[in-house]
């Protein structure tokens, strides 16, 4: 790490700045918390069509924040001097589904055909609940949310299928309830809980066994809410198995320009 | 009943004249139905002013939609024509906390120090539910709504205090968001419910067993959802024992020219 980042108190322009020169390759919750930030997914020509027609069809999993031209690394509509060859933190490299390397900068991976997908993620809702007064046990924690595969099928387009991924948070009722009319004002990262209370109801058995991210208590007087989850278009995606794909490693974002307010539906 | 009038057709114009005759004495769920309903409450002005202190402090049970000056049998804000003494097709009078009589039209116990307060009703967020699309069993059903007193007090002002009494219904979880988000837009006639899940969360026993209405079943992958109920400020009034205060009869209501639409919030 260069010395002369402050991750607590940089600027998007300072954190951005860092990420792309190598100074910054950790995640990036808490960086310019502010702002947006988004799930990264870039695919070929030849995919990119399918996976946006997935996308359109699971808007709550899948909200797409933006789409690249075929080859060209920049995402001016998010940040007009964005390259996503250097500006993610760290990437994971896909060849046939299979992970093959995490670096921290793509430029000798480029090619003309590469499309970058940028997908809403729940920091920008996470945000929204903190400033309404509320707590998040994972964030005082210092946990990552517990996310569960459901039995609820996302619509198929193309080789991209596969279940309805979720995070869960534990609120109170009157916490629940606060909540619901929060991230409903956030349609495009992930919006509205898709589920309140038994989670059988959503295939879950067991609370204290996520199949992402970490465990955490849920409390006699409390229900678990449970998010759609920008994870379910990488289980698609690993599902799809597609000869070329690069992602963002998990927890290390792409930081916008976009404010988390700019986001707000009312 | 007079013959000419058809309750499920009438207009707003329509339904408050044949109340206003004495051609339709009973409840008013269901009469011009895209129109706003209101709970009624007529105290001496020595009172007045202590119970719209408690509806201020109270706003999620006691949504005051309108407040007459003293004396005043019009509301004017509610609808041009509208006379407080005869507008409502039954009333309750009380004297000392006693009920005395259920007359049809007040306007011999009409009095220069009487203050009308009309007071949003459930009636509204209701029907912005079936505009949603979702039922609701007690209307499936065609019982009353399921009313319960809470272990919640109200914030007292002067002589009125009491718990809290809430509605409940019982949604799936999909529909309990829906719902939630819905009612959030109605804040004027309760608004977003207060309590979602365990009913002994909020001191109530059990649900077979409402304090006021009918109790409906709650399904197993159903979540009972309760809202403030504007049963809460007749239950403070109750306790209050004034020396003389005037009430709709139950269900029957003040219906106003105020479209349901109007009272959404965004």
């Amino acid at each position: 790490m260069s010395s002369s980042f402050n991750p607590h108190a940089a600027s998007v322009a300072e954190a951005r700045a860092a990420i792309r020169r190598g100074a910054w390759t950790a995640h990036t919750s808490g960086l310019a918390r502010d702002h947006v930030q988004g799930n990264v997914v870039i695919l070929p020509k030849a995919l990119a069509d399918d996976f946006l027609r997935y996308c359109q069809r699971n808007p709550k999993p899948c909200p797409v924040l933006a789409v690249s031209e075929p080859g060209d690394p920049r995402l001016p509509t998010l940040g007009e001097d964005i390259d996503i060859r250097s500006d993610v933190p760290r990437y994971r490299v896909w060849r046939h589904g299979e992970l093959v390397e995490e670096p921290t900068d793509i430029a000798v991976l480029w090619r003309d055909d590469l499309v970058t997908f940028v997908i809403g993620c729940s920091f920008s809702f996470e945000q929204a609940l903190l400033d309404a007064g509320l707590s998040l046990r994972h964030i005082d924690q210092s946990r990552n949310v517990a996310m569960f595969r459901t039995n609820i099928a996302t619509v198929p387009a193309g080789p991209f299928h596969g279940p309805l991924v979720v995070s869960m948070r534990p609120l109170r009722a009157s916490e629940t309830i606060r909540a619901i009319q929060v991230t409903s004002r956030f349609p495009d990262v992930h919006g509205a809980p898709v589920h309140v209370g038994d989670p059988a109801l959503i295939g879950i058995a067991d609370l204290s066994r996520p199949d992402y991210g970490d465990a955490v208590d849920v409390l006699p007087d409390e229900l678990p809410v449970f998010w759609a989850c920008g994870v379910t278009p990488q289980a698609a995606i690993a599902q799809a198995r597609p000869e070329f794909c690069i992602t963002h490693a998990p927890g290390a974002m792409l930081i916008t320009d976009l404010l988390n307010h700019q986001l707000a539906s009312f």
